[in-house]
């Protein structure tokens, strides 16, 4: 059900889509001289097949080999939930039972060579598959293969929009609340209603950060007391539909210092700086250099302790990855955030943060509320 | 905050039992030839140091050596966090930032041999430890220390009976709603928000398996409307104070065949003969064997397809597995489930489901609903 305002649910993805994805992945792996691709469940599975089981210690796996159909490994208590995936037609599905081992199960599939594996793969599946018998051999996805879902189709584009523009519904309705006098975790929950109401069926983080605990990029939130005078970090979201949304604003209670309205500008400019520098072909790590370089040449930059971005699309972090070191061309279709921060330990943080996607000739942020401090009480 | 009639949270785990369980974790690799653990968050990371990060790309990692005192390996945007937890004082903490490698900030900590890796670590984290120079090799948690968190403590115990007892409270709930003419996903919604209204904090799942879809053990809930005369198998369960709750009971909409009537007794008495097998010492195995032989005998051994039961604490699934091959003998304060099924294709399935300690002679149930099938409405 959706809530008022909010868009839809979109039209599913077909089997045509998931095949032609499967295909896509299958000359990937070819051209990047793998002999195929190993994916449990999570987010690369829901992509390839649009079947999503829990990831469990019951080996659920597709196997893609570059020159032949794709298998789906399922338990065979599963089965009948597997065969229901939009793909089930396109896949030969094998299972396994209790008792038996399901590596045994996976090993004739595997042809000899290099695989890509699921980031998020457990560990025991991993080990599981590397004490087989035979040749093949495994290496993470986000190394032989880290672009195979950065470009967004038409259709996600619409989707990850959808999310951001929930999440700045959300942002719109918490500047309302009252923030003096209340906990983190009351201003917390108020950001995790809002982002449901305006659509979200799931809820990954909703960081408030107030006063000193904004100097800490990932604290969630806890029982301090949000008092008048006092920097509030705001980063929140999640999923809908299917896709992520994850914004940052900071904002404060009351009248800020001259400090504080000094950072909070830089950080703005920040971010201005790595969007407009946004543009196909450029590589990802120039999107963290021109933004830091605005930070350290203000003399903040030993304040600014993480990398600038972070792609999103069906979870809320994954590659491409705005970092120094990551010198994949941007494409048109990635979609990412670019979020600069000032941590000053003790005192306060300024973070902002957009999700911007890449068009042809340049970015298009698709969070569009303002960047200027709004002031709250 | 608790629920009416709910029991107040619980006096919080301190550091001193997280010493003592990081102390006999090193005893315990060092027993099973190890020479080190290494966790990510999860479980494992959860119960050795009271610190809950969210698992994602960016590294988080506790390293035990069997002769060394512990570390943990933090992004540094989420340090802050780590030192706040209950272990910190106890723990070496280590961090790295973004754009450097993670894993080479690991590598001094990980000694040569063998070492455990919580089960649920990213498999790219695992092929970042491997790719290390170094004699450090890797060996699954559920294969060298399975039964690290499976005895659980006199504290651990009351958790998981008072998420046990919130469970048989949400059944005795959902007798009385409407079935007929509802879907399985109205009945499921009911389910979780009786789990909730209990004192769960999350709900992991809430199996409403209705006539045929009830012969899939797996199945969740679906569209399917519920008719009179259907069987209904009822499977839910999630996290209260952080401890697992799992049990399953099948219901009847109207009265039931005689051959529905002689399959659910069937099921009653398979449970109570695995249930009565559990004493300390007998292995995991004979208690699936037991359960299973009653089935068997009966006919129906082809339509039991599953393992008949997992261990339970910290997650809803976690060793010790009663299943063939197991041969690890049972231990006082061990909990696991004992969930007899039989599932007839495109008919109905028919599961009981209680959690089980073994105690000093013998086994304890912490599901104490009536096993008699009951008849809804």
């Amino acid at each position: 059900m959706s809530a008022p305002g909010a868009p839809a649910d979109p039209a599913p993805v077909t089997g045509g889509v998931f095949a032609a994805r499967l295909r896509r992945a299958a000359r990937a792996a070819s051209d990047a001289g793998l002999a195929g691709i190993v994916v449990t469940p999570g987010p690369e599975l829901r992509y390839l097949t649009g079947y999503v089981p829990v990831a469990t210690e019951r080996l659920t796996m597709l196997v893609i080999p570059v020159d032949a159909a794709p298998s789906l490994i399922v338990p065979k208590l599963e089965r009948p939930d597997a065969e229901r995936a939009a793909s089930a037609r396109i896949l030969r599905i094998v299972d396994w039972t209790d008792g038996e081992d399901p590596y045994a199960a996976a090993a004739p599939l595997l042809e000899p060579g290099r695989h890509a594996v699921s980031d998020s793969t457990w560990a025991s599946h991993l080990l599981g598959l590397q004490g087989l018998p035979g040749e093949a051999t495994y290496v993470s996805m986000s190394t032989a293969l880290p672009m195979l879902r950065a470009v967004k189709d038409a259709w996600e584009l619409d989707r990850l929009a959808d999310a951001a523009a929930a999440a700045d519904a959300a942002y719109r309705d918490i500047l309302g609340v009252r923030f003096a006098g209340r906990t983190e975790a009351d201003v917390a929950a108020d950001l995790a209603a809002f982002l449901r109401a305006h659509g979200h069926a799931q809820v990954d983080f909703t960081v408030v950060g107030s006063g000193p605990n904004g100097a800490s990029p990932h604290h969630e939130q806890g029982d301090r007391v949000v008092e008048d005078g006092d920097m509030v970090v705001l980063d929140f979201g999640g999923l809908m539909h299917g896709y992520g949304s994850d914004t940052t604003r900071t904002v404060h209670v009351g009248e800020p210092t001259d400090e504080e309205r000094a950072v909070h500008e830089l950080v703005v400019r920040a971010q201005q700086a790595g969007f407009e520098a946004v543009r196909p072909g450029v590589p990802c790590q120039e999107i963290d250099r021109v933004a830091r370089a605005v930070i350290t040449e203000a003399g903040y930059g030993e304040y600014f302790i993480h990398r600038v971005g972070h792609g999103i699309g069906l979870t809320t972090h994954e590659p491409p990855y705005m970092v120094e070191g990551e010198e994949t061309p941007l494409e048109p279709g990635m979609c990412f955030s670019i979020e600069p921060g000032v941590y000053l330990p003790g005192r306060f943080g300024v973070r902002i943060e957009d999700i911007v996607t890449v068009t042809a000739d340049g970015g298009r942020r698709l969070n569009t509320t303002p960047h200027e401090m709004a002031i709250v009480h």
